[in-house]
């Protein structure tokens, strides 16, 4: 492998690690010397990839939204536009076990960024592009005759993001009663209440 | 004042005080130390009132919730169905410094709960408390026939509930953004949404 391919296979393996770790004790726990650890690096080894703790954090909430970006672009889209806005929603929740794990450890960085100005900016910056993506979602249910014109779009933007965030968040608490068919089924039905096909 | 109410008192600003800690510099420096000396108080007398961090923290996270089914308890309400409902929806929202302070303790309490067994059995009372308000409100508006009957009431539970956890989460995140009055109006939105009013 060539040595820039292995070194960001290496940080991205470090990262994995930190997730882990906060995923099962906590942000409290998720220094250097423990992801260290949990990643079988020595603390020399580790100061070659993140020369600290702060850069390793970034690093490792970036990650997560990478890979979210990633498995959007992979989606297979059948060609019929209301089943695709629908397909690339419920690829936004956490209806398996990977994209569960990826939205407790985002939530957890979200959370710290509200006292660590670099993960703040990070979190900003994602909470747009994904912004972005819902105002694109909004406009082509108007473009594509699914919702009527006169749809107030700046509502239904917040109001569709909202209620993915919060979905995905009542996933964590309550995973018994929030089960992925649930997720789906509330998703469903608010685009076919914003596509008046109740 | 009699002792037991000034105990109740001082373990209310023991709280408070672990509330500021945690909005001001994170869940990772709430230690029990830390807390005691904000809320100028020594390690001994702290021990008077919080055996452990557990018991301190659990306390703290749920004195939240009784502070927001208090503000609950008086709010004065109109006697016209669609606007109290909306009284109350704007309640649960983070629409001034002090509910957006609770919401952000609220918060990080919530993450925490994912890695503390204590914390996480409060997070789910709360949650399914807050819960059956809602099934509550969604059971009202078609009592008051201001909803229709065939609503999906199940649906319409979980939809309400995700969007005011979203909302509230956005701002955090957003505060710029996601103002009081966006979340206001988001809010408003979804009911007459729900209620056929558009």
């Amino acid at each position: 492998m060539p040595k820039i391919v292995e070194r960001a296979k290496r940080k991205e393996e470090v990262a994995e690690a930190a997730w882990r770790v906060i995923r099962r004790d906590g942000m409290e726990h998720a220094s250097v010397r423990s992801i260290a650890q949990e990643a079988g690096l020595s603390a020399g080894a580790m100061r070659h990839y993140f020369a600290t703790q702060s850069e390793l954090l970034a690093f490792s909430m970036n990650l997560v939204s990478e890979r979210v970006k990633k498995r959007i672009a992979g989606i297979r889209y059948t060609g019929n536009p209301f089943d695709d806005i629908l397909l690339l929603l419920f690829e936004l929740l956490p209806v398996d076990e990977e994209k569960r794990a990826e939205m407790e450890v985002w939530t957890s960085f979200t959370v710290k960024s509200l006292t660590d100005p670099t993960l703040h900016t990070l979190s900003k910056r994602v909470y747009d592009e994904l912004r972005t993506g819902i105002v694109h979602i909004i406009e082509s249910l108007v473009a594509h005759r699914l919702a009527p014109p006169d749809l107030q779009r700046e509502l239904e933007v917040e109001r569709l993001y909202a209620l993915i965030d919060g979905l995905a968040m009542h996933r964590l608490i309550q995973p018994e009663q929030m089960t992925p068919e649930t997720l789906q089924s509330v998703m469903r039905h608010h685009l076919e209440s914003i596509c008046r096909r109740e």
